[in-house]
């Protein structure tokens, strides 16, 4: 299977190329950093134009299709867990920072990823997006975050829906997690109680079911929230 | 009264400051270019940066309230009209394009509008912002413009939530139009039934009234969609 993740070097991103590379899929990462359990990467050096940096990773996505002589529709998943976490009120100094932030993290990356999927995705092929549990509702002390995920939510919905621009019989999924259980969360939150968190591998192991059978996918276009109680994770379907 | 537009240049912006101007309240306009109606004018120069976008914003109010002697909260209202319409789906060549145009038109206007509400609206005071109505629901055919309104309708709900960083018993409200009747949309879709479209006129009025009276305002988070049949709107509370 041939999959592109954008935030490979990412918590869960890592996690993710590091089982995919265990089940000798092919990996594209995309990001800011190179990946060196990616069979490929994809670099982008515009982290402040938009189209600079969509125009990037296209380019540099054909360049790759052309040198391994592929169909234009090459990939079986673009996976997209690129993201980033941005506190604080309307009121905060740092609130528009933190907008500018989340829409760079979580809006670019998922409308980039988007695009790619409407360019490069297979027939059946599978896109997964990042969202948060939380976006749901209102999010006052993390106001630039929610705003940015609930945008990412309905992206999806879109994305599910007819002439979309994606491939016949594609199925898009937005992943809300509550908290990822990381050694940088763990670090942040010592005294929170860890068997709440989902954890890395669980997600992972998802994404790559998703990816290899088509059957085990929820409905295209379905908000997929990942609770965890006792270490053990269960998908509620929004 | 004293009120702040943002996009007041628009068709619907131009007619509220008209409004407004008849019934002879004191009203500033931000935007990229001045208003002959406005009392005071905050011209933004900065349509690529959004830090600076604020950050020019925030130092002319500021050296407004200096020059006119008022206290920092010197605002009954703040209501953003600014906003533009961007189709196409994923696979539209124009797709980055129009997601950068309508984060900037919608998203940054609306956060800069509840930075302006969080610094300077007086307790009690009104926050007006522009959603849609059709971000409710998937928006395959303009995509990235239903991704923008559906975060602007989250921030909406943050922001009426305890601990916003909103002044005391202050509201906010989102109005979601269907189709303004303007002139530019009448040349564009002249076969349309124009007595489904909401009149400028009726949202200037209720955006004053809600302005003069705090009694007549809907919850605070409301998301006011204007339903307008054989030219009579009325509203729907989501």
């Amino acid at each position: 299977m041939r999959i592109l993740v954008f935030g490979g070097r990412g918590a869960l991103g890592s996690k993710l190329l590091s089982y995919c590379k265990q089940k000798e899929e092919w990996i594209i990462a995309a990001g800011f950093q190179s990946s060196s359990d990616a069979n490929e990467n994809v670099v982008l050096t515009n982290r402040d134009n938009f189209i600079a940096q969509s125009a990037e990773c296209e380019s540099q996505l054909v360049g790759l299709q052309k040198k391994l002589n592929l169909e234009p529709n090459f990939l079986d998943a673009v996976v997209c867990v690129a993201g980033g976490w941005r506190g604080g009120n309307a009121a905060s100094d740092s609130f528009i920072q933190g907008c500018d932030d989340v829409i760079k993290q979580s809006i670019w990356s998922s409308v980039v990823a988007a695009q790619v999927a409407s360019k490069h995705l297979k027939a059946g092929g599978l896109l997964v997006l990042s969202g948060a549990a939380a976006a749901s509702n209102p999010t006052p002390y993390m106001m630039g975050y929610g705003m940015a995920k609930a945008a990412v939510h309905q992206l999806t919905k879109s994305l599910a829906a007819p002439k979309s621009g994606l491939p016949e019989n594609s199925s898009v999924a937005c992943l809300l997690i509550n908290t990822l259980d990381t050694e940088q969360n763990r670090k942040a939150m010592p005294k929170a109680d860890f068997s709440k968190w989902t954890s890395s591998e669980f997600i992972a192991t998802l994404i790559h079911k998703w990816t290899i059978d088509a059957s085990s996918r929820e409905p295209s276009g379905s908000l997929v929230e990942l609770k965890t109680e006792n270490s053990k994770t269960t998908m509620n379907i929004v």
